[in-house]
């Protein structure tokens, strides 16, 4: 087959750790398969600001143009943290996802059987739970104008949040594919009580519902479903919210699974293209120490050859072989309940490559 | 004592019922104490709109503002749900907070030990969970400029997020007054990686901590946030954000304490005056048939005492008979374990009254 090519953005904290596991996998596909991939590196993020002076050198962009896929381990951490706008971690990952045009990120929210016990919530109350937030990644507050200016009462902030009708078309209707692949159920999130670009992104929802007779569709306002998200995750298939509730949102789902360290992400523009990353963080309180756990990014790696290359049977054997390497009692230290017996990142890297 | 005057907006749904319990509560004190209390009844929300074309008339906003104090029962419902938006009761609640100045809004998140079981998170994570959210209601996306426009790429709806310092300080500086109450400690919720209104929010809190040393501070980002209240809520004390977060947050802190049915919430301006209502809704599906839950409301007339007339000591006593009248069994439906064993509105209410 043609060779695949992945830029491979390791980024900060345990991101080049997990990274590094996830290319192996990667390798161990190429051997078994007859898929041929082919890997640029690029600085972004915390490492790029030291060794570049920005968070996303132009270069680290022409690798992900000229890719098929981005493979992205995480990025920040406190050193950066006071920096000034231009000089921070996240202001590279908010001018990727622009540059890239990747205006849908999608977040499979899974409860995994063996961190069941993890979630703060009631096994019964999590029991079924399996849902996707499709947040959509390059409108609203995030990217509208953002200023100070000098009002009656002195000083003001003011950000804007701007959608227009064809952003919320294609986030939207990508929902409702995905929803079509599943139970096809989709809960729209928005505050159409309150604002203006929620009361057109319900318009639109309802505009383009018909089109999908067999998916059942409700209206949830974003407060009503931070608390529905608690009281009853398994009633959810597919969320689709705009980007602030989506943050938010996602983070909430995720955190309610007990299954963060595990959880990986797309981030999707028009065609295949694709950036895949764990959820997690680049937790820097544990960089370094090789205790990491590489699976959210080796799943990440399973999502993208689903999503961007269309090798689903590669896909299943990275997922089949980190289910077999669970199912056989193995953990790293953030998943071990006997601390003890946790393994390390390249340990558990290795037990998957060669359950593959 | 000089005699008070309360404004009384029963308002839709279950709101009447509840009310009703309440307003009798307020009585017993009256026969009890030296305190002395006028009640002017006005129309808002949805049955303003059937009865004057509009959610909040002229003439109940005067009477709220001639008054001392407000209890408020609930507004809306499905009736008014497809109603433009001058037609629609959340229109009348945005006014009535705008009109009367009622920048703070005051969400106790308590945990009931007779409903500890009602909530959906394990109970020895719940343990010791006692937090306050104090939202920003006057302000940021929900008051900024909203339009509809013709953009490059079609139509496009636009909402504004404005926050001035003087606006970020006095409900910073309100949320500090009640961690020192407490058990000094703030987290303060923002989107500063992001958003200007934000960071203008970030530097405010810092500018103001150091005049209460004493109170231990946290900025937390609101996705972050969304997840620690799931990990760790007993963590939190006072929780400080600006209105589009503290909306979000304060109902999935609601939530996870499994006491929706029971919270009471205060809204506050300058000066003493307060809006005082319970955190439920008016629950159209079973209004009119008195089997609500009059105990939100009850308490939210203990926190009008408290917090409005200083009357601590009838507040406390309102507080005691609840909770006597919860440890003695009596349950109204939504509460209660043994369904069949649930007594209706009135019935609780005469309980608490007996009790007091
Ligand atoms: C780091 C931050 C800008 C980013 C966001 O808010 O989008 C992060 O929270 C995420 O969800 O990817
Ligand atoms: C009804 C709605 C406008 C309102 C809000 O968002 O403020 C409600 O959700 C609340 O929290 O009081």
């Amino acid at each position: 087959a043609e060779t695949k090519k992945i830029a491979v953005i390791a980024g900060d904290g345990i991101g080049p750790e997990v990274v590094g596991e996830a290319i192996k996998v990667i390798r161990k596909i190429e051997e078994l398969y007859e898929y041929n991939f082919e890997f640029q590196h690029g600085l972004f993020g915390g490492i790029a600001i030291d060794e570049k002076g920005t968070p996303l050198p132009q270069e680290t962009l022409e690798i992900c143009q000229n890719a098929d896929a981005v493979l992205l381990g995480a990025v920040g951490g406190p050193k950066w943290d006071n920096n000034s706008k231009e000089l921070r971690p996240e202001t590279g990952l908010l001018g990727i996802r622009k540059a890239l045009g990747l205006f849908s990120n999608i977040r499979p929210a899974t409860v995994f059987d063996c961190l069941k016990d993890a979630s703060t919530l009631k096994p019964e109350v999590l029991e079924g739970t399996d849902l996707i937030v499709v947040r959509e990644l390059t409108g609203g507050i995030y990217f509208g104008e953002k200023f100070r200016r000098e009002g009656a009462n002195g000083e003001e902030a003011v950000d804007t949040c701007v959608y227009n009708v064809q952003e919320i078309e294609r986030i939207v209707r990508q929902a409702f594919e995905i929803a079509m692949t599943r139970s096809k159920r989709l809960a729209s999130v928005d505050k159409a009580n309150v604002l203006e670009t929620s009361r057109l992104w319900r318009e639109v929802v309802n505009r383009i519902a018909p089109e999908y007779p067999e998916v059942e569709l409700e209206h949830v306002l974003v407060d009503n479903c931070a608390m529905q998200l608690l009281r009853r995750p398994s009633s959810f298939d597919v969320i689709v919210t705009e980007n602030m509730f989506g943050d938010i949102l996602s983070d909430e789902a995720a955190m309610l699974t007990g299954s963060i360290g595990m959880l990986s992400s797309a981030s999707l523009g028009e065609g295949s293209f694709g950036l895949y990353e764990p959820v997690h963080g680049s937790a820097p309180d544990i960089a370094g120490q090789g205790i990491s756990n590489p699976i959210a990014t080796v799943l990440s790696v399973a999502l993208m050859f689903r999503l961007t290359f269309g090798y689903a049977d590669a896909a299943q054997a990275i997922e089949d072989a980190v289910k077999e390497v669970l199912d056989a009692g193995h953990r790293t230290g953030d998943i071990a309940v006997d601390k003890s017996k946790a393994i390390g990142t390249e340990a558990m890297g290795e037990l998957i490559v060669n359950a593959i």
